[in-house]
């Protein structure tokens, strides 16, 4: 269902990644700072975001990620991939396709509300979200609105969100692009499958 | 510049909250948790939203909140300020206007890049925000876009985010409503007087 990269750090990497990133450090004291598309904290650990590159390392070192959940079925990019093994981070990827049908008609949504979004995957993925020995986590997919959308919108299900405040969040990462296929995959989302795992975790907790 | 509520709990208040939120308790046993609009997390013991009603304290409660940063020169409703007195919620409040200038022509904003947002006063509540004795602390005004916008475009400076990776946070909330002269303002905010308070808080702490 995923796999997992497991990475050691060497000192070449570590100098690969500065080089990478255009020179991190002198970035940091630039107070130039880039975090990737469509960054945001959505809990106590956990992060999201649009599909970071090298120049958004400097920024994602400052997380002290201990994993990341990748949504994509892309391979993930060399570069990439070196900043992960010189950073101790471990990656968990879920293939979920694009689920690119912007010319459906309403229509068609709600003929197949389920367009591309495997659920068992999503569900799967939380499990990996919601695992405080996987904190901090970053979950991001190509642009961070609607395969990352739609596992934080089962999240914030779990969390007793009403839905229209679970939708109010997805648009505002998904904005003009917002889905209705996603949304119709969020409310049906059954969450009784994973609401025996511990919810330690909590806007409410530092 | 601000003024503080010093409140104490009672029973009447706590009961008086759960009616205002049409049963609190129920809300909760019916995973109907509804957090304000806009709401965010900014970072740890950090939080951002528009203005809270009485529907969103169960949600409220969750926090934790030890206070508050209102940014409306409009006096706090009567439920709310039951609220804050029941939860032992401290009230910090800074009133800046408005700032509703939506038919200003771009040459205008420039000529006024700090409409209605005085920046001593968006100082003084960044210095309250980053006191991690208030945390968790929630930002709000009354949409959550224009001045808790300002606020935490000023906060992510002092994170030392790029200039375009803050305004891209502040158009995710403000959306259509988006202003120039907000932005001149983030822009133009001076962080040197505020690079003494310790940086303690990071998305990369828990």
């Amino acid at each position: 269902m995923w796999r997992t990269i497991q990475v050691v750090a060497t000192v070449e990497h570590t100098v690969a990644v500065a080089v990478a990133a255009g020179g991190g450090s002198e970035a940091v004291d630039e107070h130039n700072l880039i975090p990737p598309f469509n960054f945001a904290m959505v809990d106590n650990g956990i992060f999201r975001s649009g599909f970071p590159d090298s120049a958004n390392f400097p920024f994602l070192q400052k997380l002290d990620l201990r994993s990341i959940v990748y949504l994509c079925p892309e391979p993930y990019p060399e570069s990439n991939t070196e900043f992960l093994k010189s950073n101790e981070i471990k990656l968990f990827q879920f293939g979920i396709d694009g689920n690119k049908h912007d010319h459906m008609t309403a229509l068609h949504f709600l003929s197949e509300p389920f367009v591309n979004i495997p659920e068992d995957t999503i569900r799967e993925a939380l499990k990996l979200v919601l695992d405080v020995r996987n904190h901090p986590v970053l979950i991001h997919c190509n642009r961070g609105k609607h395969r990352t959308g739609c596992l934080v919108g089962c999240l914030r299900k779990l969390q007793r969100w009403c839905l229209s405040s679970v939708f109010d969040e997805y648009q505002r990462f998904a904005a003009a692009k917002a889905r209705v296929s996603d949304q119709r995959f969020m409310e049906l989302f059954d969450v009784s499958s994973v609401k025996h795992l511990p919810m330690s975790f909590s806007c409410s907790k530092k």
